[in-house]
């Protein structure tokens, strides 16, 4: 069994009622089923879904779940920019990571533009709405090899 | 009926035990008392008072009110200068906002000089203690016409 | 007698005529004279009202009033962010003061970011349109415990 | 009638009696002598000349011609560099405006370097002595396609 | 027919034989290869597919393609980082695109924290090889709508 | 009594599990255990000892020994370097604290440069493991006075 | 003879066909146009008129001149804020030089606001469209008094 | 006869009456009469005294001196470190020039710490209060080599 | 034998006798006793301790010892902040090294804020006066696993 | 055979004819002509001598030599402060590289302060004229232990 | 008595040597000698005049004087801008202080634009030659209000 | 005679002993032999080699060689990037000089990016180890045209 953590951050709970021109229509509950069809394509995959407002709960999460994860698909939101304290729990956590946003941060404030997260992950994805969690999950399962579903 | 919601950040628990020379001898149930007393005047006010430690926690209370509020007033003590996800929830609440603080934050240190929050707001009120949540509901209700108590 | 100075800067005396979308439709003279009415509350205080574009008219009018006046409410328009001698001549003048900006200036152009006025000031208020001067005028009534018209 | 302002700022009056390698030794009478000769092109224009060193004069004479302004010349001298109050005003005036400066301001000091009129000008030119009010004016002549003289 | 640019910047062409640790061993011609395979589900789908070291081929290469192309798939290589020349050429060109870079950049120098490209562009991927390319173009075909081979 | 909190701020609860090559293999539970027997050395004083990873609940916790504390040894973790709100209430607790870092911080990244806390500090001691919080104990009880057990 | 060098840089080559709300709709063979025409009346004047993406090509051309040029006219487009190496070949040609922007760049991007030419240039001109061109030519053939056609 | 000019920039008409701590409780007047004393020792000299606190009469007082003065000595007060203007008069003035502040403005606010005249200046005296003018004096005049009154 | 340099640097000589509200009253013979006494504990320390004012001085005796000294505690007063080649001169020394200041640097002026000594330190402990020298002691005694005196 | 690249960046062409002051009278050829007078002294250096303008044929020129070439002088004009593509070109290279510089870029503009090449190099020299290419192949043949002529 | 240490740092021996366009041809022993003859004015005045080029030897030199010393003239030279240690050093001695530099130091290098003994200083005067240690000498002794010889 | 001084500045004497991954394993002394040797190429040349710890020492020693030196070799070791006063008495020297630094600065900590001496340098060499003193000594020879031993 490969378990997927995806651990979203705060205000993605509401995701879908706010700024649609920025961050679209779908709610989180419609990315994560989207996202559990593709996970369909690799067996071996189990996927863990999470959403908290709290910078702590997240961190508690990521503890509860050392040695038994394998991967990581984190979007953390807000905190992506400030929390120092996240980051060291996911080194804490050591499994590969992808890094997700729906927006463009690039293309928005200057506040935005750095990810305190970014340097610990083998990569990010942004800008391409909820695309961007099952682009993720596919480059993790390929770079563990997983066998997919024939 | 206007709700307006008062969101009171970390630390404002503890307001008239610690540095009274800065931010005075009031409590903030005093303030919340003094407020109540100064929303009589528009009979459609109804206030929402809350306060908490936690990011999340404030976070979550937002998301509640999101729809049903019809203006806000947050004093986000030391999460005015760090908290991105704040800023989120609050532009999420997308309702008219004004930012108070009771001491006046720019005759402070170089890191309370920048509010993440006051580009979304209305307005800002700093240094006038408690009376600044008094100017600042009586903005909102100007601002939304409400009919004063004759 | 309770003498409140009230000193705008430069170009309010155009006010209502530019840029209505960001300071609204109110003129100069209305501001004075709603804050006028609002002064009636209080016996005591007198208001000395006036606007200059002019950095050393407005040092002027303020060394004028050296020992006479018992607070100030300051709207310094662009002078608040480059004026260090109007600054100084406020320090001079030794009284409490509030600062008062009728837009939002956290919202704007960097270089509205920084007011060299304010660490003198008691506080400020901004985004509030006219009704600014109203709040700190009760602000600095509040504070001198004066009597209200009963 | 077409009036177009043509502001001159602090120093320009001693202009061609300092440092000539960088001013050239034309005086600010002579500029605008030959810039009367060129207007001649377009019979509607009417050319309105000022040159103050203060910044309260500057404001005050371009309020007056709020609303019966169509075009503005501006060569705000030191001015340039830090009066956010001289660029409100430019700001109200509301009308098409070119900045021009005697030398390159670009290759001189570091505080030179910034303009804070220039984001509000249709364009900008420097280093070309008189002649920049010259084309300055053609330039707005022409966009406001304005008849020659034939 | 939907023609999908992808553009590959300096030193591309010697993929695969540097830094291996950082950038894979797999070759250009290697990743074309797959992202045609992956470009088969999209029978709409027509790929054009081009790498040269000199930024002005590059832009000369997406002028060519003015008009006739709907999308934009782009790894700048080095010229991310610098050339405001490319990001207009690319600005000109006025199609959906998708940054991707093989490494992540967000873990290395300085200098290559900032990408001149990410503002104008959909969203980007980073650190996910080359199997970024074919992540991009599943974004840009479900955002096209384009219908699948079935 | 002379009652000392000892607070542990996000990711301290895993210690001993992550990058023990910079953090050593003690956990914390170890580090309380020879903390608390360090402590026996002086019979007045009393030890609190706290971990949790939400901001809120650590400035909750320092809430409740408002009044009843006499002293504190503060490991913050990434909040080191980001909350104000931790600052504040510490601030508010007004007792001498040390603060206490197991690693170097000074030999990590930037971001870990700045602490929020330090200048509310008696001082800190930072890269000594474990050992940093019994040097912190003795400090405090040697300017309190507190008699040695004999 | 007196040889008038005019330099065109990346991207001009689609001008009227890109982002006309900031450029205008003119091409660059409309502004090659008016420019030949107003040459004509300084029957001296020879126009050498150039355009390429490429920054090699661009100072491949201007050491082509060198020893045969009088002057230049100079547009570099995204190369103005980025070229160290067009910088030196401009310094090299040794020439009277005029820098001319399409836009005001002043009112665009930060990184729009640095050239790295205009110190070694007589001065510049921007925001003007087209016509800047025409201004440079004249404020040229001015310094040189090249007899104008009678 | 070698005429000296002192200017004497904003607030410091109310020397004496503000801030003594800092300032000394001299006012100008004592400040110019112990000068003209001083200045009795060399024949030749003779003061003009001036004090005004708008920068434009400033600048026309200057100008009003060119050609006739042959030294200055100023204190430009707040204009010290904003005023492009003031400094852009003080060069065309073009005499041997002597900056002078009462108090010791490299021990105060980040913003006093920059001098715009400073690089314009022989020399510059600091915190030596009413005497520095005295000393600015003893310097130009021996700079001079004018004879003493014997 | 375990030898324990003790490098203090400049000013440390007049311990006890400046600014005793930040260092104590303690001079640095007095730190050293104590510091002598403490090192009873461990019978196989040796300790060599060493003031001086002159940075070359300094880093001659520390060559002096390159080769015989196990550990060392430096106290480099100013120069922390400036010396690089102290920094060479302890790199050089290649021997576990932890700093220690009396005073809380954390708390002071802005430049004594970078230590250039603390990246090559084990740790760094600051502002609990002379205790720090005992502390540092402790710290490295026990890395070592000396044995203590029975 | 030791193959030792030299390559020539933007407006080393044109050397000899511009700016003789700082860069010398010498010619490319000229330094050419010496360089290769001086190989001789190493029987097994052959060197491959190459300039062009333009980034994309220089990286293209060090692409055709990967694999054949053992060692780099690199004299990168303009481009070594601004060029992160031939960076990558030069670390894709991996041989031993000294870079060289005609002219002391240290005491020329702030923007020549940065070569984004000299990390990757062993070594630089600049400032030595065309003997720095000299000095740099010495240092080379001496790097890889080449037998002398005899 | 009131002792007057005259203290001169590095490169001040080989004055009048050196760079006489900026420091002119008197030598520090002439600067001694016309500051002698000053001294005579106040009988009670003695003078200990030295000079050092080491950090070290100036740091020993002040330290033999506290407590024995009642005012310091300083010209610290290089060390102006880079000793925190000399520094340190003038705020242990703990009398009046006057900083005296012989040119101009705000019209040369940035590096020479900070003084980090300023803000310890009464006030500091430079760029008026050997004439500066004069007028430091008048002014303390006025403000130690010492007799005149009569 | 052709006098060459060659200084030495911290550290250098510990050569060969520190950090030979990055300094190699040559002496100082070693170094200087090879030195010798190669100056035995021009008969004029006589070498003064010299190295210190101390600032003061480093200084006195270039004092003592005013007016009898031709030429400076310069590796300052840490200094190069401290000391104000270094770099003025090599000014004061007023000989061509050439710095030298063993190991490549530009590949090293950001503190090592900044020379104070490059700017009053002819050129500079790093990252060639002890063959950077003779290329330097080439390069000197060659610029003063010293005559080959033949």
């Amino acid at each position: 069994m490969h378990r997927v953590l995806v651990l979203n951050g705060p205000n993605l709970d509401v995701l879908g009622q706010r700024r649609s021109e920025l961050y679209g229509t779908q709610t989180l509950a419609e990315i994560e089923t989207r996202l559990r069809e593709r996970a369909l394509q690799w067996p071996d995959v189990q996927l863990e879904f999470y959403q908290a407002n709290g910078e702590g709960e997240l961190i508690d999460w990521l503890h509860r779940h050392m040695g038994s994860a394998e991967a990581l698909i984190v979007n953390a939101g807000g905190l992506t920019h400030t929390s120092v304290s996240l980051r060291d729990a996911i080194e804490a956590l050591a499994v590969p990571t992808v890094e997700v946003h729906l927006s463009n941060i690039h293309g928005r404030e200057e506040f935005r533009q750095r990810s305190l997260l970014a340097p610990l992950c083998l990569g990010s994805i942004c800008g391409l709405g909820g695309f961007g969690y099952e682009a993720a999950l596919e480059a993790l399962a390929r770079r563990a090899e997983l066998p997919r579903r024939t």
